[in-house]
């Protein structure tokens, strides 16, 4: 029942892997905005499937249809109603599954919680459903660029293989220039090759995607229960695989003494920033004008080539081969529905900001 | 704007560290239970301010008064309204800070987002705040009890100092024996010694709270946005000082390949089972009946004794020199506002499923 | 963005009466229904324009496309997307309206607030975007029909023409066998022949549309806010054109005495039960078992082919004379949208309830 | 479980009619506001018990306390979170309906619903309840009038006794210089008299109260949904014994035609107005700039002396004659509890339409 996403930039999203489309609506895009499509296609584009041979066999053109809340080229403060249809969707491919509860995948889990299973390529539970995040982000991140906000997530880990420079360091212009989605070029290699290895073994591995938002005005976040960091938390922790959330030192703030990890205030250019940026530019839930740095880790694909142990429907033990196409690690792929997690909060909170103030504003509109 | 969590069972807090009472409501505590104060008490008392050497010296009796939704000691179904007084807030105290932003506080996003700054022991950004989360907690903790849901936070790591056996191994039991709240008696000593070398430098010590959920059922968590590890993730990164959160292998997982890391199935005592833990036990952000084992990272806290360079009010850089009252590190503090936040969130859950049924048990009821 | 309603069982709508489409996503239907699409359609068919002479020429199908949240004929719990594409929309019959604001329409507050405006029929102000009530309705009543319950709405009044019979006499069996639905054939008749006036004149005429509920269960209805009635009156007076909400006695109640108001208690056939039913179904907000009855009423249709005088975007004072086509009176096709939307309340508060339990139920399910 | 009103702008209220306190949470508040506490405590005087001899004898000062939100006077962004004590609660006074459902109450459908029930004065049910109403409308008023908005209630019919005027012709600052609060002294002298008959017989009456909304700016109101309109009746509608609610020409548009209802554009002082305001201020969901005007209807209050048939909690039919302390008619009382949540609702949309903006404007802010 909650298949929506936002307060006042909003995505309620539906559908399976398998079904006629997936698809979604947006809510409180604000009205007057040149919305470009075709921006919207590029960043589908990045996370279709068969974009190289990382990822899975199965390909999807998922070309976008906005079906409302644009006039003119522009929106009208109207729900953006869409769809992406489903094409190569070979479902016999799953008939096999119908009787046999995969290892660490949602089929048991759902199945007893609704008393029924669309095992068709994993129904909903499929990342497919990722399709209608990555339209809505596209959408928050062209409202965000007017306010000079960017987003650029990356590859920081796949199995063993890990950036050893800190963020601040990369060149993240790099990052797209590779299948992986890494901003370090050797690195890329590295697991690329890792990655190939995996998928020949017919298994997969985990990895971290990081992620760097610059531009992003101070005041974003709500105390006290719907800091940034919480919702962004939220956001980043309902991505399919994702075991895990930090900001800024993170874990490695367990570690540290509060006199290392305080950020000294300092002016610089006329304006209060901080000397170091251990806190990824949130205090208090609040942002704090610095970059905003987060990372995410998901854990290896559940599907496998490999063979495991199971148990079917009637409660026998039994011997699972899965055929389905699958991404051997979700990383590459991974990268552009991080961004377009992060754009969703973002302006969310942006929007939210702008109503939490006394009225003379608006009053002065009359 | 953001001062309630949770749908069906919603805590909305109010209060700050020098006003007149923290506070909040709770509503959706289902009718009937037989409500125990007193456990509500032991609850705060285990937060409270001021239990040992290794915690702040504001003293607090931290003393609840129920104002409704009770009624010859049940619940009617009605929101329970409380209360804590404020009793010993020395606001003098914090006079040397009204002009100065202390570094990795909340002073300067708050005062930039709001306009104006309650700079009186830190406002609402003060961990005070947590009393209203743990009533809560402690309420939901009676609900659950009912379902035989149990829940266990304890000291994982302060500092340097971790603990080295898995979860699995810990005899929780004892970790309310000492004053940290670690299971493993020589690490707790261990812990206990760096809080005291930290506390006379003046400065903090970070640290991290796991958390293991028994008796969970099978089926809570709402799919796509809901998940279980989302929300748990939300409530966490919503607690003051929390920078990272991670659950079953958390950030171990990228490193790790699927067949490694997939949890395969087995019978036991004719119920499916998992034979290994590494999903936490949520899988398609579903419980699965297994434990619930998650973990919270927590930053050095940013008030420390220590001199430390910073901006003022009118721009000039400063040297400021804390005199507050503040805990050394917030590990043994946290550790009841962890349970408290992850009953909320099942038990929000726990409800949620009862909505999410074909309505003939409702209909037989008339 | 406010395009959804509902908290347990959701609908979001989206869609404009000239765009690619309008649909809309349902959460919280319940899983393992054998969901009728045929039903479905048969309610968007009492609904679509050009049925009879006393509807707008507007040729539509409105053919239902359910794109998710069925498997096998049953729902699984996932959210229901659908869409009813435009086909016969001519937006050139409305660019006569691009410059000019229309009497009692929504061009003016719409345009101010958003700064844009989707003139052509009307936008996302059109009644079309009831289609997406309609839906979701026909899907909760077949949920609530398993509890036994049953919505029906009718023509009280149109002009000057107004049932005599009190509501708890009416045939309602009848209501479906005319253009009007109005359970009274006598006075369908004269309602027929008003409107028909009323349209040779190109001018439009208000109603009155009554609705009766049975079979529902006592103890729907959350205080304190969101009372049966209030969430009610709130889903009726969302509908277009919708003016006032009254239930029970409603205004007339104002000159009533509390002795001649209030409905007694007695036992009938086991159970407590009300000797008159002025409540019109519900006492402190909360269903009491009796039949609910409300009302809404209705304005004359803003559209008319009368020539007006208003003002212009250059604020020059014009003559206006519509052209686009339109209902002479909104009654007949306001009935199915009624029903849908009490539809749409009652199975949310029936989800609710069964949310707001000690979870001993749901823990036997372990 | 919805104890709560409003999105941006939200009260989340607790307390019975005899328990320790009635108290709320507002949240949303604007930071930097000198509230006005003084004024607030009027508004509960308006509302208090006791104030003459058309209302129950319970003696109540009301007396709210303010405990959180506020620094230096000024608010600070924090919910604000307050109490009233309850001092005069007899609740021995009801020790003789603990076994018996009083007709049209909460008695029976709460218990069916709650399997408890507080029978002390109504417990939650009381329109003590109000109170938190009438503090945050007062804190909403403090917010509103900063952009030009009044909002005035009064009575417009007690019994058979209705105001003649058109709500235009009537002078408003007369309205509170009568303990009915009717702006029409004659009238106001003859609903004075009804009452002080009814409440001889031990009966009670009902009424209609009025309510009128200046300086609404243009382009509040959230379509589809939640149109400024729906939202209204929601608030009305949750008002103990609310049984209608209309706006505008409300339920006399029904007998109208299109061509006398609409409300003809015309430019006045350089701005759109129109020419009449059968809209009541409001059309497509959102305000026009026109006065809102809006009635509610009440029925007789259910508590009487007089001697009623009944049924008890085993079934037995039982007569009953009820001793607690009531009001004979609620119109009074009611004016400022509808004043209240006109308020509520007004800033609720107020503050929401700030955040419907492209975010060019928070940017400009940095």
């Amino acid at each position: 029942m909650a298949n929506a996403i936002g307060k006042m930039f909003r995505l309620t999203s539906f559908g399976e892997s398998h079904g006629g489309a997936v698809g979604g609506v947006i809510e409180g895009c604000p009205p007057g905005l040149a919305l470009s499509v075709k921006e919207i296609q590029k960043e589908l584009d990045r996370r279709r499937p068969g974009q190289s041979v990382l990822s899975t066999s199965r390909q999807e053109e998922d070309k976008v249809e906005i079906l409302s809340g644009l006039f003119e080229g522009k929106t009208t403060g109207m729900p953006i109603g869409f769809i992406v249809r489903n094409r190569d969707s070979r479902s016999r491919d799953y008939d096999h599954l119908r009787e046999v509860y995969r290892p660490s995948h949602a089929d048991f889990t759902w199945e007893k919680k609704y008393g029924v299973r669309d095992y068709r390529g994993g129904g909903r539970a499929s990342a497919r459903e990722h399709i209608a995040r990555v339209v809505a982000g596209a959408v928050a991140k062209q409202v965000l660029a007017i306010s000079g906000v960017s987003i650029c997530a990356f590859a920081e880990q796949v199995g063993t293989v890990e950036l050893e420079s800190p963020w601040q360091k990369l060149d993240l212009s790099k990052k797209d220039l590779n299948a992986v989605r890494c901003p370090d070029e050797q690195k890329a290699v590295e697991m690329a090759t890792l990655i190939g290895q995996v998928r020949e073994k017919g298994d997969s591995v985990g990895g971290v995607v990081g992620c760097v938002m610059k531009g992003v005005p101070v005041g974003l976040g709500e105390p006290v229960f719907d800091r940034f960091q919480a919702r962004l938390a939220f956001a980043m922790m309902s991505i399919n695989a994702a075991k895990g959330f930090e900001y800024g030192e993170g874990f490695a703030a367990a570690a540290m003494q509060g006199s290392g990890h305080n950020d000294v205030w300092e002016m610089r250019e006329g304006k209060m920033r901080t000397l170091t940026n251990h806190s990824g530019g949130i205090q208090g839930g609040v942002t704090n004008g610095e970059d905003i740095y987060f990372r995410v880790a998901f854990k290896p694909v559940s599907t496998i080539a490999v063979k495991q142990r199971t148990v079917d429907h009637s409660g026998n033990e039994v011997e699972l081969e899965a055929h389905g196409r699958h991404d051997p690690c979700v990383v590459p792929r991974a990268v552009p529905v991080v961004e377009a997690m992060a754009a969703i909060v973002t302006l969310d909170f942006l929007l939210e900001a702008q109503a939490c103030k006394l009225p003379d504003v608006y009053a002065s509109d009359k």
